[in-house]
């Protein structure tokens, strides 16, 4: 960290200040020049709060070189950080797939979109029992029925399962799921995620509609501080200004967060545009550009789905996207 | 809600299409052209989910006439909502003042604080006991005994207290606190809205940092359909390109928002643009458009606070910023 | 500005960066800790591309303490400058307001409202020949003879005139015109900018709708830089995710800007929004917080306007707003 | 387009209204219900002012069903359009790849570069002339001189040569250039568009930083209306709040642009992120999912480049990205 002083600052404030920060293990170089002096501070910063000081009346500018997360960062930790489910495993160099129905409606919806999904390549089955939904009129989902049945699929399929929580209280219902999802509006929900950084399953956190990647390596530091380091980020669309689409796909955060962090980064094309047609072009340029894997919603009767139907894509339509998922995987980016 | 078929649609689907819509108790009103059909949709289409009907393959565009609220909507309830908590009434024309530190650190600061806001005018205490920071090395407040402090201010001072819940099971923990804070970054925690919608205080529910003027009703609305009617909204700055202040203060939102709902529309100037100096012009500013209420940061000693202290004034600088914002409300929008 | 090295940096590239600094005539003071080494560099360095820097091996990163822009800087100017144009003056602690139609559209339509403004307290009068419209199918404009109108409006009613100018090949018609606009889209036209600041008239610099604080100062740099001196910023609004609302106002860019710059501050509310029913509360909260001078749209038949209509308001109301606008500034902020 | 009037609404002012739209060759068909009366509008549309319509006092709502650009429209040019230069045909399911310096900057570094992407089966050379930059005290490009070189060096390897154009009054200079480009912040300088749309060559249209596609398209609109039809588009990356990355690619716009419109689309990597690692995932994913072109900064020696260094790849990096275009293009999106 730089703290770049004001010209001629207080000499009691300045020793307040340096005196505040040795007190936390770090080492101060100072450099004087004529216009402003700089301070580098050594050591481990995590910890400190640049607003702290950068409201004193002494302070110019802050500059945080170190990043402000440690368990998350690929610098303390080099290697890809691999999470095996099943027959998948995120950052691996593989894309494997995670698909499934939006919400869980009934068992023969689900059983039919499981199977049909399991023979087309998908590794995981998603279903979503608990829906955050924009409107309180809206269908929530069928709750712990919806968990159930999703354990059947998973008994008949042989897929693992994956599925959104969305408070803590209900995570005895979770047991016998695999992947735990955060959704993109609880992504900042910080009590859920140091509870969740006790679960013992993988967590599948998905990036906020208005959050930078490092706020989302903030909230992986939070899943991590609490004990679980399997987290699997995914991006799916940021808000802008843009109409035509839903939100904005952010491609170029695999790349980036790629390089900041060792854990898996998948993409979630379905969400982000919520435009069906966008489904296949999306996820075949996501795995181009090394996406550690795929989450995509299809449906039997999208015309149909209780929601999200317009984003959903049929399971024909879904087997045409694994096979070119797979071809692209195959000469895709490898950083 | 009008509905916009493609030309020379299939007439089963329509047919399928017209009784599941009239299955709902909607009228249907059939505009026949040679270019496109348009169907006025007559009743109550709240519970239509738009998105459903333009999956289908014979629709070409919907759009909703009627908003997807009811219980918040100016339409239905033309009267302002007025809540009184204490000397201060909400929606009243009034421009009642919430003071207080950003983080309860200790009984001598909340005291401190507590009673200079109120000889400065300020109608309520506020004091964050439960801290959301993006880091999970940050402060992340005095929990219990952050409460505890609080309705000891209260006592003394005979200020009402206002503060932030993140998780319902603390909720016992706020039987005393007058104002239920729901944060921006809770505005869409779902779970939250709907368990809170029980309390019997009334709730200040801050704008999430990228969601619409829509989505904060609608997020009201799943607090009034709980039960709990008493929601005052607040505007707190929204996530956009511009670096120089933290957030873009939105003050269009309030006679926008005024003209949408009949509940008061409060205004946050500490978070929005997180620098002090910008705190005075911009309560003044927001008093002048017809704010029914503003909830500033003071602190004894900003440059020391654990939390946002670059965004705190000094309780001199409050007492000013009071005394401009009741001129500036004497003379202010009344819509 | 501070360059941070990294880690033991190459010496021979070290030598390379230092060398070429210092040819620039700018000092060097270097601070060596254990994890980085800083390069603190005194002297002017507004010509020095902070992207050069950072795109060497040994660098970190790199911190721009000055600001990139010179003549627009407080920091060397410390007084207001104010901008006299007839009987208003920008930057003097008053709140001119300039009045008058989106589009000049005929003799009768532009006399009527120049009358009515001028009765109502504006100071001038605004009006479009030439207008920036996103279709090609939409109206253009009067262009040399909107012109004409409106200096046959400035003899009639004596008030001084603001157009806008989208080619620098049509200046010879802006003779007569007091103020020449330069439009959101054309705000980083930097072949436009470079032209106008040869022009004797002041230029009213509008903020495009994705550039911040810093890029606007750099436009008028460059305005500046030309040799014009006289610039009076004016914001109208930025791009958001928010659609209830055409653009967001951005009022706090008022007091920012007036923090980083000795030029004059004006807002328009009417495009801001694009609703005429937010005019009068926006313009309120304008003046409150210190805006330097407000341009608005009025429109004697504003369901008839050529373009723009939903945004004007009629001359009743204006007379309305500025009067309101007297009251505002009258107890409004001063910084 | 379709008209929703409020109830009961005014007769006078609606005959008023129907007459106005008939006489513009449009017919109407009325839809009478309880709530509300829905007009829809048939025929050409196109030139009918929604806002203007919207500011009535007897309308609640329009929606435009039709697009408001037509020459652009995919609707009434099914097949795509083909954009033949030197050996590269843009729109024809071929990737072929613009590449060389963001400025040209002297005959030996741009004959260099030529030379090298020529090799590695770059199909026509870029380099700025006239250089749009933020700060009036950056390099501003060689101008006529930047110019010349281009021809130089397109006699020397037979590419043909990409210049951006910032003002029309240097058009004469452009006779040599194959494709003239408009930049990100000159799409809505609308004079520019109609005065280029009288250029012989192709233009590669840049999209705006807060320009949505169907800005982007009614700007190639101009273009085309003043009769030139050979408009290339380019997503170039948007404005949002992300900090990680300069601006951020939108790559969904290439499948969702080339459903609206027949026009070729093509994607700028290096502007976008402004980062050079980046360059090679983002490329590779562009051509995943169809794009008809890539326009990539390549420099000899980017950390001494002039301009725009940080996202500048070498030549031997350029040679990696092309080789790994070519396959992804061969097994890319078709639409």
């Amino acid at each position: 960290m730089v703290v770049v002083l004001k010209k001629n600052p207080d000499p009691k404030q300045l020793r307040h200040l340096t005196s505040w920060i040795e007190s936390m293990g770090i080492k101060i170089h100072m450099s004087e020049g004529s216009m402003q002096t700089v301070m580098g501070l050594v050591g481990d910063t995590t910890r400190i709060d640049t607003d702290l000081i950068e409201a004193l009346d002494i302070v110019e500018a802050v500059k945080r070189i170190q990043e402000p997360y440690k368990d998350a960062n690929r610098k303390f930790h080099a290697e890809n950080t691999v999470i095996k489910v099943g027959e998948a495993a995120f950052g691996s160099g593989e894309c494997p797939i995670i698909a499934g129905p939006c919400s869980v409606e009934s068992e023969e919806q689900l059983m039919s979109i499981a199977r049909s999904v399991k023979a087309a390549g998908a590794k995981l089955l998603r279903g979503g029992a608990f829906k955050p939904r924009t409107s309180p009129y809206a269908f929530q989902g069928l709750a712990g029925d919806g968990i159930r049945l999703l354990s059947l699929a998973k008994k008949e399929t042989g897929l693992p399962i994956v599925s959104e929580i969305m408070d803590i209280s209900k995570i005895d219902m979770f047991e016998d799921v695999d992947i735990i999802q955060i959704g993109a509006r609880n992504m900042q929900n910080f009590e859920l995620l140091k509870e969740i950084g006790k679960a013992k399953q993988p967590i599948l956190l998905k990036r906020g509609l208005a959050n930078t990647l490092q706020e989302l390596l903030m909230s992986a530091e939070y899943i991590m501080a609490s004990g679980n380091k399997n987290v699997i980020l995914c991006e799916r669309g940021i808000r802008t200004f843009e109409t035509a689409t839903r939100n904005t796909l952010d491609l170029s955060a695999i790349p980036m967060l790629k390089s900041m962090t060792h854990l898996p980064v998948i993409v979630d094309p379905s969400h982000a545009s919520g435009i069906a047609a966008l489904v296949k072009p999306m996820s075949m340029a996501a795995a181009a550009c090394g996406a550690d894997g795929l989450i995509i919603e299809v449906h039997n009767d999208p015309k149909h789905a209780l929601c999200d139907g317009p984003q959903s894509i049929t399971p024909e339509e879904f087997s045409d996207v694994a096979e070119n998922v797979r071809r692209m995987n195959e000469i895709g980016y490898r950083g």
